[in-house]
């Protein structure tokens, strides 16, 4: 009976694994990667949700007319905005989200943001566009643009 | 004398042509999609200027807070807000272009827009991405973000 079920599994498991494209998975790479970024925002963890950006100067960051360049003066522009004095991060939401490949290691997604803060009615959101480059360590964020 | 002034332009074309690599000769291709789509706003030729666009129902076009899809709506919104009753097209340009290669046959530009218009200090401006995808039939931008 044991060897009977293991079997099942092995088969299931091999089905489900034909089933994911090479492309599927680096695509679910990407939201996953988007997704604890979201939830980093919401455990008011920072770092956490910059772990989804290259870590690097040349990082660009476009928020309406603002062009931020670099990760840490992006991660200080956050902690300015959202945990400065009497600030707040509010719950974060991506939805949307449409995630094309370019290439074997360039993707951009399509989405939109939203973020609700406790005070009530104090809502925002728009649109964004993330360029990402397959790393070493993994996927990240190299431009960020957001409205 | 003439003889020699041939075998000149030979060599010097030769030694030009060297200095060229495939990407920075893809990156040109990019950057004169988008002077010509330039030089077609600033001579009123919308369907001249959405040549530079993925001529597909897929396109996106996220402008502020507003997405727009496919090339024949993204068409129709630039007629109505620029060469509707009382409208004007302007002086376009771009600037401080930063085009980038992802694979062979996917890119992103990052830039800065400014349209001036004939009545005196009328001026927008604002920051865009592109994301191209090269076709057979060359370069085109699939999405654009501009704000």
């Amino acid at each position: 009976m044991r060897r009977m079920l293991i079997a099942f599994v092995l088969c299931a498991s091999f089905a489900f694994a034909q089933q994911i494209s090479p492309a599927d998975s680096e695509r679910l790479a990407i939201r996953h990667l988007l997704q604890s970024q979201v939830d980093a925002w919401n455990a008011r963890d920072l770092e956490g949700f910059m772990k989804g950006y290259w870590r690097s100067p040349d990082l660009t960051f476009f928020s309406g007319a603002n062009a931020t360049e670099g990760w840490q003066t992006t991660l200080d522009h956050y902690r300015t905005r959202y945990q400065g004095e009497g600030k707040e991060m509010g719950k974060l939401d991506f939805f949307d989200l449409q995630v094309e490949l370019l290439g074997s290691d360039g993707a951009f997604v399509r989405g939109h943001w939203h973020l609700v803060m406790k005070s009530a009615g104090k809502e925002q959101g728009g649109l964004f566009t993330l360029v990402l480059k397959k790393f070493p360590e993994g996927w990240r964020i190299v431009h960020d643009h957001t409205s």
